[in-house]
């Protein structure tokens, strides 16, 4: 196992840069399926390239070690910034390695390209775990759509599953739309909460909390504790009011804290008694299969609509005609029609 | 205005299946601004015919009225079977009816093709109601998809706009996907609930709550009293620790009772002030032009997505890559990329 990821993922990036071969796919498909954490690197940004022959050899090797993966278990990981989630990862993922797993941390965020990058670009983040064997950080890929980060994270999820990683954190940042897709792609979904007068769901966006299989209060220590424990008390009486998930799953609040290395444990034992439990009802199987599907659905969806959208008639008409039907002069029916016509001229 | 709604309809659908001619386009545009029920249903029974040569009628006809509809309140309504939508309606109808108002009520069953039609095809459902002036109640169209169902139901809101019912009702059965289409052409989503040991959620799908702008809780008379009133506590006390909603707006769980007649003036009242709040803080027009916006990219999607599932090599193709996905054996990226190409071929 290599220590030097960061390394090994300039590497790769350079040489892409630079337009030197990858490795070719076999030997890469090899590599990565020994655990080669440069050949992972490399494998995934292979399927970040926009580039079309990129495209083809990351299609190729994604369907050579698919049938090769590791049992893994995916957990999605939201929460507000500020709600602690590296610092989350960070300690969780400490009793993860000490449990004998491999852990993957892939981050989706939709804003990295606008704004300064906050998820896992700054480099001070996660800075043990970063350094320990068996782990693998890869920051958010920057696509032009959410779509595509999506996409990119599905077949990196893949990819680390291939290299022998049997723990994959998606994180995401909880103030946008990327959670539905993240759902789409884990297995369990955690929400990380703040406790605080207030404070508990500033940013939150409406939708997330019914979408959560779990919430973690994060931050559980001095004077937050008793604060802490009004919150879980509050948020267990009003889950209870929400409907219960498909599975039969109930939603639980739970409380850590990375200061003093409370909870996480706990957290573990209660995903374990999550994938024990949906495995023997069939529920794990199940999801992955409809997740799969769901990925071919909108990985269908995402090219239609990129084709449409890259049309050079429906670019150059597009913002006029919306703009038309903004101003209710034209119906929306129609607009899609006249597009749909240039489209498929 | 024509009291015989039921029949204009049965004549118009009548016409459709005898191949006889609809009134032409510019006879039934103004038949349908004057108001003329039976136009109206003629022109819904034109956008709901799948023929090619009806479907370009409906979308001039809808192009035509669309600068020329009133000022309407789009009121969305859910719940499960049970909970009484068809008795509050019929209530809520008479108070509208009474503040002067011109209702038409529309249905979204995505279950009605299934099932023996559960939604409005009860002939003995609002009685009352529909033999009133001003009222218009169409039942759910029987569409292939949801999103078609839905494309439908939001062409048939400009229309009855168009004949001049200025409150529109769009009732969906509150266990299935539709809330969400129903929730995007609506300017205000109410959630019907019992009050009851443990029933207020049976069947409810979860995400609903979150979505929702109000709660009602129906059936409040009798010994129902007492639960509903602390039903009301527990359930404003979980929508407190949800996240709020963007457009400021605080969800409220009222209460009301079809057999006293009590609590619809209050449910009338609360949405004239949200129509109030949110038009003088600009969400209620902005949010419109968002709806008209996304209905034009969504029929895009759509119209993208039967033209690919209706190709031939596609149809042919697709369940057997699908089983393949689902035991691992392709990738679903693999997979999506092979039926695109028969696609674009």
């Amino acid at each position: 196992m290599d220590n030097s990821k960061n390394s090994a993922h300039r590497a790769a990036v350079d040489r892409l840069r630079n337009k030197q071969r990858f490795l070719s796919g076999n030997d890469l498909a090899q590599a990565l399926m020994a655990g080669d954490i440069r050949a992972l690197a490399e494998a995934i940004t292979l399927v970040e390239s926009s580039r079309a022959d990129h495209q083809k050899q990351a299609e190729e090797l994604i369907n050579t070690v698919m049938p090769h993966r590791h049992k893994s278990f995916r957990l999605g990981l939201t929460g507000v910034p500020g709600v602690g989630k590296s610092t989350f990862i960070e300690a969780f993922g400490q009793h993860l390695l000490s449990m004998g797993h491999k852990l993957a941390v892939l981050a989706i965020d939709p804003s990295s390209q606008r704004s300064k990058g906050s998820i896992l670009g700054d480099k001070t983040r996660m800075e043990t775990l970063s350094q320990s064997e068996g782990v693998f950080i890869r920051p958010s890929p920057s696509a032009d759509s959410l779509g595509g980060v999506a996409r990119k994270t599905r077949e990196s999820i893949i990819l680390c599953e291939a290299a022998g990683f049997d723990y994959i954190i998606v994180e995401t940042v909880g103030v946008g739309q990327s959670e539905v897709e993240v759902k789409s792609m884990v297995d369990f979904f955690l929400l990380l909460m703040l406790a605080g007068a207030g404070d508990e769901l500033q940013g939150i966006k409406r939708g997330i909390m019914e979408m959560a299989d779990g919430l973690a209060i994060t931050k559980v220590d001095g004077q937050n504790g008793t604060l802490a424990k009004q919150a879980q008390r509050n948020y267990k009486n009003a889950l209870h009011l929400l409907p219960q998930n498909e599975n039969g799953w109930i939603t639980e609040v739970m409380l850590c804290s990375a200061l003093q290395g409370d909870g996480f444990k706990e957290i573990y034992d209660h995903l374990r008694s999550f994938e024990e439990r949906m495995t023997a009802n069939g529920f794990f199987d199940g999801n992955r299969m409809e997740q799969s599907l769901h990925w071919m659905k909108q990985t269908i969806a995402n090219q239609l609509q990129d084709r449409f959208n890259s049309h050079p008639e429906v670019q150059l008409q597009m913002p006029i005609l919306a703009e038309q039907v903004k101003s209710a002069a034209l119906s929306p029916f129609r607009a899609a029609r006249l597009l749909l016509e240039k489209f498929f001229a």
